[in-house]
Formats: C-alpha cells, structure tokens, sequence
C-alpha cells in the first residue's frame, strides 16, 4: 500500500530541482517573466513526448538531435515566440543561446522549450542577456509557472508526495501551460514533471506514453494541434525510492488533473463536459465519436448555449462515421436518459431537467450506440464569445 | 458552340414546372412560408445526393424506398422541422401526408425533404390542412426559396438558358438554402434543380454527382454534416432539347455559385476565402490539407481578425498529417508570397500588403508544398462572434 497526497506549489517540492524566471522584455508585463529554467543538481534522465505535427518547431528538432537516452540537468523555456517554421536558424539559435549559457552555468546537454507566435526567429540577445541576472539556484516554481502561460488565464502547477509503505518517499511535481489550440495528439501546451524517485527510465517512458494517452490526448479546445507541443519528464532519483505502481498512479494523476485545468481554461470556455461514448463495436470507433463530439462547433456552441439539443449531440455521432443505428442510440445528461428510441421527443419535464444538468460547470454526457462493448471518454468544453475575440485578436 | 444567360428569378423560367409555398404556422413569421412544392405537369427523371451521416433523416429513407429510376412529379419541401431521429414514426408521416395530398392533386411517386430542428415528429395535421388552399399551379420561385430557408439572410435562387447552335435551347433553374452546418459532403443544405432539357437519366446521375464534387462538397462554414442535406435534379424534358457538355457546364456553373451564395451566407460570415492546396504528392493528400484549412477554428479566427497570421496556415497544414517539408512549403494570399523558406520572418512592407489583401470580402491563399503535382481548392468562411451567437440561440 502507498498514500499519495497533494502538497503545496509545484516543483519545489522535489529534491535537487531549481526553477527560476525572468523578463527579457519580449512580454510587456515586466512584473511576468517570459524566459524561465528548470535545473537539476544532478544529471537528470529526460523522457519526452512531442507534438504531431509534421512542422515541429525547432526546439523539438533540437533536442531530437542527442543521442537516445541521453542525461540532461537542464531545460530552458520561453514564452511569445515558438520559434516555430524558422528552419535550419531556428536550431542554430538554440545553440547560440545554449553556448553562452554554458559560460555562466555548469549545463549538461541543455535543452529548451518555446511558446508563441510561429514564424520568428528567437531574439538571442535578450534571452543571453538574462542569464547574468538569473539565480539558477531559485525554487521559485509560481514565478516559472506563470513566466510559461500564453493565453492562460491562471497558471497550473501541481505536486504530489508518494509515502510508501515501508515509510520511504519520493515527490513529482509539474507545471503546464495550454489554453487554446488544444487537442488530441496534444496541442499548444507544455508540460514539465520532474521527480526524485529511483524511477528506471524504461520506466518512465512507457509511463509517461501511457499517461499522456488517458490526459493531454482526450481533450479538445478548438481542434487545432501546434507544433510546440511538449511534455517532458526528468527524474534525478534524488530521493532513493521508487514503487512502479504508485508512481504510475500518481503520474496519471497529476497529468489528468493538469489536463483537466487546461480544459477549465481553454480560450474563453465556462463548462467542462466528458463525452462517454460507450457500447461500440471497437476502441477505435467509441474514440473516434468521442472526439467527434468534443471536436464538433455545434456541440460547442449548444453547450454554451445551455441548449438541451440531443439532436446535435446525434447527428455529429452519425457524421463520425461509425457504425451506429438509431433505433439503438441511448444518450443521457449525467443519469437523464435524454434520447432513446422509444423516447425522441423531449417533454417539458425532461426538457426542464436537462436544462438544470446543463447549468452546471460540469457534466457528462453519455451515448451508449448499443452494437458492442468498446468505450472511450474525451473531454471537451463549449465555445463562447470570447474564443473568437481571444483569437481574432491574439498577435495584437 | 452554345451560350449560357444569366436569367431573371428561378424555376418559373423552366417548362412545365410549377411552385409555391404558404405557412402552416410552424413558423412564427407568416409572412414567410414553412411548406413549399415543387411540381412538374409531366413525369420527371430524378437524381439526388444525400448526406453522409448515418443517421439519415426520415425523408431521405422514405425516398429510397421507391425503386431505383423511378420517375416523379412532386416534391414536398419543409422547414422548422428536420423529421430526423424520429425512426419508423417519421417515415409512416410522410406517407400518411402523401396519402392525403394525392386526394387534392394527382401525384406520382411523390418525395419530400425537410430541414430545421432534430428530434421531433412533423405537425402532420398542419402540414395536411395547407393542401386545401395551395395553388399547385402557382409559378412563385421567390416564395419557394424563402420557405426553405432557416438561418440563411437571404433567398438563394438561379436560371440559366443554355442556347445551343441549332437554335434549340433549354433551362435549368434552381433553388438552395443552408447557412450553417455547411462541409464536404455536404451538410444542413437542401437544393433543388429543375431542368427540361431532354437529359437521359444516366447523364443526370453521372453530371450530378460530378458538379457536387465541385461544388456543394468544397464548401465548409463549420465542419458539421447534417442528418439531411439533400441536393435534386428534376429534368421533365419539356423542351425536347440537350446538349451534354452545355448542361454539363450550366449545372456546373449553377451549382457552384450557389454554394459561394451559401459560404457567402455561412452564420455570421463576412468573408469568402479559397484555399487552394497544391505541389501535393497525391489528390488525397491535396484534399487533405485544403478541408483542414477550410475547417481550422484557428484560421477562421484569424481571417475574423484579418490577421495575416501565416503560422496558422502552416500548423494547419502540418497538423494535417500530409507530407510535407517547411524547406519546400510556400505560401501566397493573392499574388503575395507570405512565407517561403527563404522568406521566413514577415517584414512590414510585406505584412502592410497582407493586411489589404486580408480587409477584402474575398481573396485566396495559396499554399505550394512542392513535392509533387496534385492540387485541390476548397472553400472556407471567416468565423464571427455572430456564429456562436446563432449558434447558441438556434432553438430560442
């Protein structure tokens, strides 16, 4: 038996871990950061899961470029320029940047993280400028949670203890950044765990695969997947423990909580719901509705709406492709049984119901297609007013 | 040779075919009808395309239950309604309708189609009671057009003679809503084509299918497909006249500035944009990253914002999942070369030029991936806050 158990901020809580940032002058708010770093005492081994984009940003290509299984102690991360489409330059910048680096601070194959606009090439002197002033000694995990955001509007870290039954312990802990353009195979969103357990790193990359499929994978802001998208996990085994199961449960823990704060603060959105597609004829087929439905603009805009509409909830299930048959069909708000085929029309009285349900800032809706036994759950949220703005307006 | 006119009004200008429209009271404002027809005095060739989505809606299934190459002189069109997800109930109204209308007026194999809200059994003693007073013999194209519409700001209606060398000529008029909901293979459209032009069925069948993959399936305002978008052609052969590649190009031609009208009418659009995908390695793939431009959230809010944002584009098209490379890709608005890998960073002359091109009401953007000679254009709209609001408010 283990007991895990949420602490206080974010990365100070693991052993060895520094985090810092500061204000190179590329975000107007000085009182934010927009260059930040994680670093570790001790080499650290890295897992890391990159976007699907066949446009990977260059930081990705950069650190590609080490050989497999490589140790690092360090990883810098900036905000407001992904660094993006920037071609060959775009690598040799990191290098530039990593060089100069090396002369301040004892780097072990350092690798950088970027969020922001595409297209730009890094301003190096501004980001090297900062490294005189940086204390790469600093536990300052709020200060490197916000120095990452974007469009976020709250800034998400989250650690965990793992106390294990013969009174040993390890820590994880993370921090993430993500509001819009998320969506399966990720999206504009990075995140960053770092734990002290003895962790082997075959470990964490089966882990963190698996991890990443229950959480960043099943959630959908606007359908859009980016090519910065990131997450990694660096272990410096500091503590001395590890339990595989315990910290398989507190990872997925602390990745689907993140995920689920991405989602709270997708771009605008005010309701998170879950799309259970169950009783299809195979994996594929429950996931491929699921994200249909959290995908869908008219499923979004009814969910904002508050508007009880099973019809647009079916017709994108009929548009997914899948095999389904509405005499089969049951969906239901939270435990409100809202469509089946001996009960189309809503009444007034359902009708009222479901209205209460889709009040809530959170609820589930489930569609049983009634042909089989596979299911899958994503996560979506409705879409507002306030998406457009955010994104009519987000390079001025 | 042969010369194809622009006509005046729509269907009326077509031999032999009759139409009109009143309100049954299904929509509030009774200025404007909820039932329309469409009749022919002779038997009619009928070809049709219907939606995609499983979940086909009653009218569709009623329609294919008649015999492959039946002939028909009756179409029975309906708004507010969609009679979909209404099972086995929803195909026994429509023949309990039928039944009645062939006591007013002699039918032949009569066929209907119905757009508005999902889920709910049709007013069939509205619909019914309406027969008594419509005047079958009724040339009213404007008020047929306006009848079918739902979020549509305007009618959409179009004729053309086609004149051919002999001296003999015919028509093809037709009429068409759908604003919203609008994607490849179609989506919540419904339009309607009548010619009599001397057309064998089997060209009516091959030209159709053909002029909908150049038209209706390019188009997209939200990446929703509907339970009942349908797309007819009713040739009566009253002017005992045909030319093939004439018609061929007036049904193209007819075809594709109706779905511009649509795009042009997308909820909430202000924008026309083409997206022409070329230098693919396959028609697939080509496809493939045009419908994903035309689709992306992230796009739409962006030409919303008419910001020439290219990055976006680009994530799009490698989000994609198309071969692609950012050494070879380019990317033009109009004339202007935007991004090429020579020309990653946006200068402000170039960007001061990008923002004219993006203030008009229509311009297109072209990207090269440059690796082979496939090309394909879809069709997209810009995505406002009056699409969210439409879109939250349908059924209030």
């Amino acid at each position: 038996m283990y007991k895990i158990t949420q602490l206080e901020n974010g990365l100070e809580n693991v052993q060895g871990f520094f985090c810092g940032a500061t204000n190179v002058g590329m975000r107007p708010n000085k009182s934010q950061g927009d260059v930040a770093f994680i670093h570790s005492q001790v080499p650290c081994d890295i897992s890391a899961v990159f976007t699907s984009n066949t446009f990977q940003a260059a930081p990705i290509k950069h650190f590609q470029k080490y050989p497999k299984d490589f140790q690092t102690n360090f990883v810098l991360i900036n905000a407001k320029n992904a660094n993006a489409m920037t071609g060959q330059k775009g690598i040799e910048d990191i290098e530039t940047i990593m060089s100069t680096l090396s002369k301040k601070q004892k780097v072990l194959n350092p690798v950088m993280s970027s969020t922001g606009v595409i297209g730009y090439r890094l301003p190096i002197d501004k980001i090297t400028s900062s490294f005189a002033t940086l204390d790469f000694n600093a536990k300052n995990s709020h200060e490197t949670a916000r120095a990452i955001m974007t469009t976020d509007s709250f800034k998400k870290e989250l650690a965990y203890k793992v106390e294990l039954e013969d009174g040993s312990s390890f820590n994880i802990a993370a921090i993430c950044k993500g509001a819009g353009m998320i969506n399966p195979a990720m999206a504009t969103m990075l995140c960053f765990i770092v734990t002290d357990a003895n962790i082997p790193k075959s470990d964490m990359d089966a882990l963190l695969s698996a991890s990443t499929e229950q959480s960043f994978n099943r959630i959908s802001v606007d359908g859009d997947t980016s090519t910065n998208d990131t997450v990694m996990l660096l272990s410096n085994k500091t503590s001395g423990n590890y339990h595989k199961k315990a910290f398989a449960e507190a990872l997925n823990k602390i990745m689907f909580e993140l995920a689920m704060m991405i989602l709270r603060d997708g771009e605008g959105a005010n309701k998170l719901v879950a799309f259970e597609v169950k009783g299809a004829k195979s994996l594929e087929e429950a996931q491929k509705a699921s994200m249909a439905l959290s995908n869908s603009l008219l499923v979004k805009t009814a969910l904002f709406g508050e508007d009880p509409n099973w019809g647009r909830i079916a017709s994108t299930i009929g548009a997914s492709g899948i095999e389904c048959d509405d005499e089969m069909l049951s969906i239901h708000y939270d435990d409100l049984l809202i469509y089946s085929s001996e009960f189309r029309e809503l009444d007034k009285i359902r009708e009222d119901k479901a209205y209460t349900i889709m009040k809530q800032d959170t609820f589930k809706v489930t569609c049983n297609i009634g042909l089989g036994d596979a299911s899958y759950t994503s996560y979506g949220c409705d879409l507002s007013y306030e998406y457009v703005k955010i994104n009519a307006e987000y390079r001025t």
